[in-house]
């Protein structure tokens, strides 16, 4: 059993928080204890997590993969969205994290974001719970 | 239970998608429902989910990391091979992807690859599944 | 269940080796088959697997993180500590690694290692291992 989670981005690149989303489903789905996995299904979307305080982190982190990686090589692939394609890779496509009493184990200031980096398009994630023994 | 598959890399840098092989591994393995962990046990190579469609995209990705790391700094680790450790690192050693009615849950233009940054070397990864109750 | 260990960074960057911890701690668990999950619940620090041998690796991993992130963009964030958290979304929170005949299934010269990119302080990361059926 897994979920499927549709988002819509607004804009190019964005970083958009979906730790209350997960949150919630954990809650109804009555896993206790083991792991969330969080999984984007794009080539040009990514997850990653960060500071959930200031917006600035996440926006600067956008920033310094734009400023390094949208201009910074000449890219082939003729849909023009390599520079896309490389952040994803960079930050990649899944998280794990754990749950202990029915709760995720994110640090105070960790947010789950969802990266955007070629939008604004309608997007999907999954989220899977595994309960351990 | 794990799977170690070996391959051969033919190149310093290549991206090889073994996304098929996986398949058939799930396909044997009997498990219907669960997570797949994907594993690099080499430091100068890596696992990265991306586009498997055009062949440019995963160019595209090798060009960008050999264009900013491989002349990037001065580096002392004496085998010359640091910047194969760095690639490796930022696209990192393992994967997870959701299983469910016995398929891989990858997006509809998602492959799975192996990272040669160093090669050409045999090499080995290793795929676990892991069946929920 | 899971385990909680703290640790001390002694610089502003470090890479610090926690194999050793985890396998003590794998030992003690009677865990035989199944999947370590190594979390660090920091912004500004992070979890990688790279060469154990020679320490220079790592090194020049820090430092090509450091010549190309510190003083690449203009950050907004008002703590001034943006390129720890650049550092920690590229290098990522989490690791996951195979259980085997009650070991670590890491290769030759894989370590783990705790990334601190804001220290030095005291740091904590979570490990948990799931036995499969």
């Amino acid at each position: 059993m897994y979920h499927r989670i549709k988002l819509n981005s607004s804009c190019k690149t964005e970083f958009i928080d979906i730790t209350a989303s997960i949150k919630q489903l954990l809650s109804a789905s009555g896993v206790t204890d083991g792991l969330a996995c969080i999984f984007v299904p794009h080539t040009t979307a990514a997850v990653t997590i960060n500071e959930n305080a200031d917006p600035d982190v996440t926006a600067d982190i956008d920033r310094f993969l734009t400023v390094n990686i949208d201009n910074q090589c000449k890219y082939h692939h003729s849909e023009g969205n390599s520079p896309a394609h490389i952040k994803a890779s960079l930050l990649g496509s899944s998280e794990m994290v754990m749950i202990d009493g029915g709760e995720l184990l994110l640090g105070t200031w960790q947010g789950i974001y969802f990266c955007e980096f070629d939008g604004p398009r309608q997007r999907t994630y999954f989220v899977k719970f595994i309960q351990e023994n």
